[in-house]
């Protein structure tokens, strides 16, 4: 994929953003994909893709979200993206003809995003299209595990107790360094939204919950 | 092994292909190779390291074949690059005389590959070799297994049924979708050549094999 | 932080030198800091966070050593640079007001190291500062454990026999060709250091030993 990045822009920057998102875990993938396009600079391209559906007649997309520019799958990888903003625009790629049934990465949507690096304009890429495949929205409930095993939410601060794995949780701080030892606590994370975390422990084997798991805001007593 | 790279060409663009290649791996390795460097730009350098025999007598090699340049060492590794092509010329590498003994990643081929990727001429960077170290033909086998346990094997297709593992593979499918459910089957994988998969499952466990398992191809019944 | 490193510097060359460091480990950090940072070009920039601290009270900082360039926390993680160096410049660096509390990485380390990529002087992103946080010297012992099980020590060569794990390490070999085989033996590393070793085997598992474990350097008997 990289090789067609630079085949279609020899002058493109590549910065790896995850691999670790899980075969076949659409939601985790579209966390990444929102949450890893942040703070690039204007006019950025974000390639994504996650399996299955490859060889399906699933559309290939690309996007525009504000400054940002989106091409992979058209299988709800970018849900967040969308709900996130109001200025988004698509067009469903035109396949090359020689594309591989199996190798979409490779053959479609690094092409299009090397040419979107490389200055084509979105309505060169495809026609415009409108119905995008998106996930229903999951209610409160956990995102993404970050390597530390810190829960990130889709909450937006501040909230009050949370109610996770059959615990509350009902501290908060605003640094690691001010929680208490060993408790869940909230804070607001890197990406402005509510986290939680244990201090010198794992939030996700502490409460014993991964991704996508439900939370509960508690009314205040 | 990067800044040494950088040292010899300010102006290098660094892509990482794969750092999963067992230790020791010399088949394994010289299949990466060949497949991680095709769709690259005319001009690509491709360096590669698989140990052992770090610091035995072996030469360093810098090879063209196409219009990519290889650089590591001849141990074998280039065996499919070689196999493949019929336009290959071979020069040994002069070491520089401050080499480490024990690293020839970094003093070795990451300079000389800085150095062709900065328009230096193949030549000018040892004398031509002809006698390279080649692996035998490992007949009808699995050349890799990607992240999903797919099979890559050296056949071209089309084929028919197949013999593996002590299982017989005959369906296929031009893709994943339209694959039948849990059972092994073949398609045309990206690179052209057979491949071996299995519907939301892993062909390698589904058939207890891994890289290197021998392939029969049965005759038509 | 590396759209932030992009954001602030748009030309900036990055290379990921290691993500194998292991949380909180600030000694192995520290070590993969100094390895890595030897042989990039000048005016290199070398970007290093290893937890915990996040929030606390500690400096971000920003130093020159020799023609490198290091940006990270003021928690000890520069220890080894700064002691094999005697010309190191350090300065605290200014907080932007819109820092987040949690990820220092994204907003005060990465801008800065973007800054003094694109051409910012040192002294143009803090006040200087002299009593940095340093670990204690740790004596003989292991720095770090490559992924071959190979000990990287911090003893310069050359030694007589090692005492280790319990055992007695007196063999050495210029190379691993001409090395003994399954018995540990100390050779020059990479890094001009004394590495132990052990021929197709690993020397942690053979030693039964980690990060950190003591080294006694016997007298010639």
């Amino acid at each position: 994929m990289k090789a067609a990045v630079l085949a279609a822009c020899p002058t493109a920057r590549l910065v790896d953003i995850s691999h670790s998102v899980e075969p076949f875990d659409i939601r985790g993938g579209g966390f990444v994909v929102w949450a890893g396009s942040q703070g690039f600079p204007p006019g950025s391209v974000h390639l994504a893709v996650v399996d299955p559906g490859v060889g399906s007649d699933r559309r290939a997309l690309a996007l525009r979200a504000g400054t940002n520019f989106y091409v992979g799958p058209d299988n709800g990888l970018f849900s967040m993206v969308v709900a996130r903003r109001t200025d988004v625009e698509a067009v469903s790629l035109v396949r090359p003809r020689a594309a591989s049934a199996t190798f979409e990465g490779r053959d479609v949507f690094a092409p299009a995003a090397g040419r979107l690096a490389g200055g084509v304009r979105l309505n060169e890429l495809g026609e415009p299209c409108a119905d995008l495949a998106l996930l229903p929205d999951p209610g409160p409930s956990v995102l993404w595990i970050d390597g530390f095993g810190n829960l990130v939410t889709n909450l937006n601060p501040p909230v009050g107790a949370l109610r996770i794995g059959g615990q509350t949780v009902s501290a908060s701080a605003r640094t690691y360094a001010e929680a208490p030892s060993r408790i869940p606590f909230w804070y607001i994370g890197s990406l402005g939204l509510v986290e939680i975390g244990v201090r010198q422990g794992r939030a996700d084997r502490v409460l014993g919950v991964g991704i996508g798991a439900a939370i509960e805001e508690l009314p205040p007593s």
